[in-house]
């Protein structure tokens, strides 16, 4: 299709709307070369319609940023036993994710080298081997094509086994990434740091939504920008963290209250460091990663502050704080006593899947141990609010006046991922 | 999307096809400039395929008809109170049409200036501002910015109003034009004269359907365009009107009788003229207004003749005619008693609203005084039969080989709107 | 929209993709002039993914195609009397199938000369004449115009007849094509020859179902031609047919059984030839026409083996043979006792209805002869397998990353099929 990309989604569009969006660079020579465009720190506007609309810059973000950077595939928890897998469905690409040998994890292009036919079709499932319904190709965990009947004697059996993905396992997280991934070791080392303490690897799966907004991926990634950096309207986290009431307020008072209540948790010596932002020099990478405290006698991110769930890892009390995670468009939060995974997948240029996962400690029971309803009533909250506020919003810029306006002070955050990601597309 | 217009809804394109379709205009300078183009008074064959399936006509008609025209959005009678809003959506576009202060009636775009948003999101409601969900920027009715948290102080607040559509209410009528809109004083005059006695402006809502009806608007707007002219097959139609029942039967005695009738009641000196159909010079606006005598014995277009609702304004009985007013794709129809508003909303090629609101005398109370059932009668049947037909012509035109035909002698009132048409869209 | 056709569906893409299919052809010259394009007897790989997605190449397939070659439209049994009709929707396109005077067959595009509605609504109906339901437009039944309300009187009602599509029933069935249609005489030749003893004109409808399969038809085409030379996964078709089982079995001593069976049945001196497949020498032509046996024992295709209706025709006793008639992309499967017609109509690129009918003897009596559910046991088994495969092979095909892999050794037919329908494209 690559004929039919529209002037929109073309290289040097990209890079004279990325040029125009930074002040800073409004010179002649703004569309030349990919190799001179200097990151642009921040833009100071939003991005224009067709970036929410067009299906050719839609297939431009799936090419580019989901499938040729490390995403969050799933957790480690939905696969313990060898055999197992399950299937990951990206827009039109599929992958199955499976357990094999020696605990190996891999993940697979669910597309038969025979005639292309879907090699698994059941989302989660257990199988030896990988057998196609159509004509029974037969594929080990790790792809490579064991059996296939009538074909003559000399065919090359080696070069037909399923396409692979790039698979890196990182505190239970299954990350994939199809094309040329970018060096994981960055992200590694500040993922195991930030989680040290909860061994995330040894979880289960507690409680699942599966969402489906009608919304282009981009608008929902900058309201779960907006939710975690307090900005914006969403009563249940005001309740939970007392940044997001110091935001939504406006309360001076409360501000000098936050400031010493953040300071004096980070300061303890028994604390993680809060990791920075990171995006690699090459803007190969964008991930954040840091730990942060909730609200002066919270010990998790629940409706009263008291724990809800067994506590994880090696932890005897709560330190107060969690882990929040970002990798593109995926969050990872974990606190004291229980996780969540929220997988952003873009389907169409107007329609998003969101996936929200509950991860608890291994050996907890539900009843006894704890209850789905009270584990996940912050989450849930807090990806219906994002899901309206981001159908709204589609349906604001469809209009064909819409006009992007400027970033206010507290939306730094958006105006930097947005220059990133207009730096990684072009 | 400008660079994707297809070579079909080009202006040269449309230029050309409205040279072909008159005859007298087939010579080889066809396709010089714009301002060469004499009016093709009317086209002799309907339009080709492309004009009812084609996604850049169907833009080129909104951006050119709906948003460049004065078209109908409802009635005042929708938005009593100061602060009462309703949300007209147009395909993509969504306007909020409000009463301010001092009466005056607002329409603004519905989207945020700062990052896009649906600002008005319930299809009704009242307030005080309007408050984006988002993150709060707050509007006055006339859209002006009034809050915006977070801005920098240097931050220009007058240039971030909403944007603004020009509107202007005639006999209680609320009218609408985002683009340069045509001096509307024909129209406002010609309405005026054609309502006077029916103080149209004081009534209020006693129904309404909306319907969705799988064709182009410009096949509905046809089929309501022979309705109204008497041509096709309407049943209900003409047991109430003496011209349709004529028109239908093709009886020669019957045609003697309808021009007796009509002629003697036009001569009565308390009768409002007759106004005739109005394109103006330039071929801005495209409106007819006119008023017509029903039946003899009929006081209004109802079932059996006789009124269904209490008179309107200052009659104090029927003087046995109806007015009925089109402007662009929607229409208006007065009768002594009761009134409707048809509104026809392009959403995509081949999907058009159809918006049919019922409006009483101010006083009137249902139960009492009228009856939704009996007072909806003749129009829900019209508009259902117009949905029917539009839809079964919308998928014979899909037909690759469907070829336009020639006109009929009493179709001349559709071959003069395609005319104007193609010379607008050009 | 010729203009918009895309590289993948211009004639030189498909003859450059025809010609690298072929390895012998690999040569500088592949894309010179059409007529120097030997026919590819096979090709080695299935299609590239374009050919299962794309709208222009849909386009092509039923320009080409679906309108320019014989199809089957249904059987004289869906409209016994004079005057009766049904319709038939392919895509956009919909024709009007009747009977007319002196039994003759019309098949009439089904979009009004006047403003291009469909003339016939419902499905299947009864009429002396077709009566446009907008303006009474009233054609015969052959298509001819014979009035139309208010045209001037020089009006030239010979030229505005319904289009017409070329009709020829052979053995009962009704084929038609809207462009130059092929010679149809072998065509008419083999069919007779292979049906000769079912007398299949005369036959009555027993059982009817329609399937929507979201696959490209040619998938589904593709899952019909392996089902029909015993390739792939169909379990009732194996218990049922000799030559199914061996194929999935592998096993060599069944194999040498069938064949002894096989030759035997040939060999009979009562029993029809074998017809082969059959491509005119100029491409023009695609089907295919055999009869086989069933199995040892077997006098039809039903569970047991034993018949389920009456026999038809002329036949006292079943010969343990059946026919099986291929037609493009419509397969004809006649028993002793009943026949079944699948019709695939490719809608959109990624959605293809498959009607399918049963037929059996004209005095045969549901209940008392027949019993639908055993009756169409085997061929709505077949359908449902063939609707999931297909299914499952499309949603694999829309990957990005999919790759046409090689043939098997059994999948020769798909190979030689997928050769003609790149030249007949091309
Ligand atoms: S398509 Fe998978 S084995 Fe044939
Ligand atoms: S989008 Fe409206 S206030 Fe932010
Ligand atoms: S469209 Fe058929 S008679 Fe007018």
């Amino acid at each position: 299709m690559a004929q039919r990309l529209a002037s929109w989604a073309s290289p040097r569009f990209v890079r004279r709307w990325a040029s125009t969006m930074n002040p800073a660079r409004r010179d002649p020579d703004a569309t030349s070369a990919p190799a001179a465009l200097p990151a642009a720190s921040a833009t100071s506007h939003n991005l224009p319609r067709a970036f929410f609309v067009d299906p050719d810059i839609h297939r431009r973000d799936l090419e580019r940023l989901f499938l040729g950077h490390w995403i969050v595939a799933g957790h480690v928890a939905s696969i313990p036993r060898q055999g197992d897998y399950f299937l990951y469905d990206l827009g039109v690409e599929s992958f199955v994710i499976s357990r094999g040998e020696r605990d190996a994890v891999h993940a697979c292009v669910n597309v038969c080298r025979h005639r292309g036919s879907r090699v698994a079709i059941e989302e989660y499932g257990h199988c030896r081997e990988l057998v196609c319904p159509m004509h029974a190709w037969t594929y080990a965990q790790d792809g490579k094509l064991v059996a296939a009947p009538n074909m003559p004697p000399d065919f090359d059996r080696d070069s037909l086994g399923l396409l692979r993905a790039h698979v890196e396992v990182v505190s239970g997280v299954i990350f994939l990434c199809l094309d040329a991934p970018p060096d994981v070791a960055p992200l590694r080392r500040d993922i195991e740091a930030a989680l040290a303490q909860y061994d995330f690897a040894h979880t289960r799966i507690a409680y699942h939504r599966r969402y489906l907004c009608p919304a282009n991926w981009k608008l929902i990634q900058q309201c779960f920008l907006e939710l975690h950096a307090s900005v914006g309207s969403f009563p249940e986290m005001c309740r939970v963290m007392l940044k997001s009431e110091t935001a939504a307020t406006g309360d001076p008072s409360l501000h000098r209250k936050y400031e010493a209540f953040a300071a004096a948790w980070q300061r303890d010596a028994n604390r993680q460091p809060i990791a920075a932002s990171h995006t690699t020099a090459d803007r190969a990478l964008d991930y954040t990663c840091r730990r942060e405290p909730i609200r002066p006698g919270f010990a998790t991110q629940s409706e009263t502050g008291a724990a809800i769930a067994p506590l994880l890892g090696s932890q005897t009390a709560s330190d107060g704080g969690f882990a929040v995670i970002r990798v593109l468009a995926s969050w990872i939060v974990v606190c004291a006593d229980y996780a969540v995974i929220v997988r952003l997948t873009p389907l169409e240029p107007q329609v998003t899947e969101i996936d929200v996962t509950w991860l608890v400690r291994t050996s907890a029971v539900e009843g006894a141990d704890y209850d789905a309803p009270r584990l996940s009533w912050l989450w849930r909250a807090n990806v219906e609010r994002v899901l309206k506020l981001a159908s709204d919003n589609q349906l604001g810029v469809n209009a064909t006046r819409y006009l992007p306006g400027p970033f206010a002070a507290d939306e730094a955050e958006i105006g930097t991922w947005v220059a990133w990601y207009l730096a990684r597309l072009a």
